[in-house]
């Protein structure tokens, strides 16, 4: 047989093509998530109804991190306490808590996750108010829940998740914003970000490439946020665990003063997310201690340009509420992992060992 | 003048020694901490009367890592809700949450950390039952608390916590058991683990060296552990990063599998507490995945026989509750952070760029 008879080899895309189709498709993501505004009005509407006003949020991994900025929209927006739960505590130790009063939102892309589903199946026997969010709307999750409300991310080929984790703030965003009655100017926002990120996108991805070639053979990095913006930390931090395989620990900026800025020298950098925002002055004064280590300093988010002596500066164009910045802040870090991956012969599609549904207890 | 009259040079003790000798000393801290039992019975009752029975725990460091031990003691114990709460929510924003029907447990070791401060003057204003846990009962912190629990650690030198971390994990579980009528059953259980720790701490001290030196280049590695053991995973990987400068990062079991796992091989170790409760599955799953990506594992806790192809055990004595477990199994983690700062030429007494007080926001 001659080479002109073999068969055509499968298409195989570039590696990284899909998780940047992802990231790409983010606007348009949240603009669908935005049109469905009014099933986050009734859901939030029962909330109250039923005066379930303590949020209990589980998830694992990305959606995990998108967990830690419902604390800040529902404690900024209805002033309500949410938290991050324990599965385990429910799940594994069979803790025998009182969830009345309590909405439970259980976060799982797939709507698979095991000890969520089992989370979920449990806080609604103690007394909890569930909504599922989810991608699917027939999975397993959506059925033990009280109701759903669907991430609208759609089809996410990546390993690593970009658009479900922004869909899933932006959810969580609007909910709380319903939930204080102030649901439209929310959804208003969310089309703004939208907007704002179409140029956005293409111009830091033009650039990306060229900052993530000096980190080609970094082995670990900080990454320092706080307040909404410690879920783009976490996100970011995960992002590079997994797709450049950096050990990358998020930590909020006063934290890293707690003891980690001990570890820093030249060979441990440090990405910083300056939010214009309340925080800003703790997360300053943070950077400027890891610059006193020796750390290179990557700048991003709003007021990128207020930390000072950052090698790299990676601004974001200013968002009408803090609770809306950290949909723009996450970006940069997405892109730079992909940049950097490619940089280092790895494919952001698909990490060794990882598979896009995690059934791991 | 001669050499022989040149004064002594002032007496440096050997790098560590302090750090050690309040490792060495734990046993004593506890029995010092179980002593004034009644005062936790006391705050308990109060709690109680109040109905201020969700647990809203700040600090930083590791105090923050003591308080997720908290989240357990208070769910497994009286049944409650406790929360690792955002300072940065009420601090910097001002979020107006509703505190009443709500406990705050302020930790710090120093009763000085401003944010903490900080938060439980606002918390109180919000309708909180505040209460300061501190080495210092003279502190600004305990002076606005409405109650003061004092860890009784001593004299803490060493700038790397260790008998006060052990002591707010044991000052949080004797409040939480004190809550649930079980306080007695509690105290007779922290003796017992004194008495364990007696034998216990030499006998790691006199192999660690040996199970640390291999790790002399180690720059990064992973501390899992799940349930009332994420605390020690916390707060070993924390030890690691202060005096080893180590970039050791705690996750949960199945933290692990959802993304981090991919960024293993052989030049990434884990370190994986395993205890004897309903976690156990969990983590041995997780290890088992981390050992096929190539990672060379240290095993801990009272299970860690069960964790297969460990290339280091060291195995925790039994104790009578999950929750006394994390009091015995955060020495091999300390004992293994002395031991390889000494082996890097480090000097964990002193780390660099850090101090005692850390008063950064």
């Amino acid at each position: 047989m001659s080479s002109a008879e073999l068969p055509a080899p499968p298409e195989t895309p570039e590696p990284g093509t899909r998780f940047l189709a992802e990231i790409r498709e983010q606007p348009a993501a949240l603009l669908r998530l935005v049109a469905a505004d009014d099933e986050f009005a009734r859901v939030a509407a029962e909330i109250r109804a039923r005066e379930a006003t303590t949020i209990r949020m589980v998830g694992h991994g990305s959606s995990d991190n998108a967990a830690s900025y419902g604390v800040y929209a529902f404690g900024l927006l209805p002033h309500w306490t949410a938290l991050r739960d324990s599965i385990s505590l429910t799940v594994y130790y069979g803790a025998e808590l009182d969830m009345s009063g309590c909405t439970v939102l259980a976060l799982s892309q797939s709507g698979r996750t095991p000890d969520v589903v089992e989370y979920a199946r449990q806080a609604k026997r103690r007394g909890a108010y569930t909504v599922a969010f989810t991608n699917d709307p027939s999975s397993e999750l959506a059925h033990e829940a009280d109701a759903v409300l669907e991430l609208r991310a759609g089809d996410e080929q990546a390993v690593a998740a970009t658009k479900t984790y922004s869909n899933q703030v932006a959810a969580l965003g609007l909910l709380a914003a319903h939930a204080a009655e102030e649901g439209r100017e929310f959804a208003d926002g969310l089309r703004a970000v939208a907007e704002a990120l179409r140029p956005f996108i293409p111009s830091i991805e033009s650039r990306i490439a060229g900052v993530a070639r000096p980190f080609a053979y970094a082995g670990r990095m900080f990454v320092v946020g706080r307040g909404a913006e410690f879920a783009t930390a976490r996100e970011i931090a995960l992002k590079l665990l997994e797709t450049c395989r950096i050990a990358a620990e998020p930590l909020t900026a006063t934290d890293l003063a707690h003891g980690p800025v001990a570890a820093l020298d030249s060979l441990f950098p440090v990405w910083a997310i300056a939010s214009d925002d309340a925080t800003l002055p703790a997360v300053v004064e943070a950077v400027e201690r890891a610059r006193e280590a020796g750390a290179t300093i990557i700048a991003s988010g709003s007021a990128a340009e207020s930390i000072r002596n950052a090698e790299y500066v990676l601004a974001s164009p200013p968002t009408t509420s803090p609770l809306l910045a950290p949909l723009v802040s996450i970006v940069p870090g997405q892109l730079f992992a992909w940049a950097l991956a490619r940089v280092r012969g790895l494919d952001p599609d698909a990490p060794r060992g990882l598979s896009k549904v995690t059934l791991a207890r």
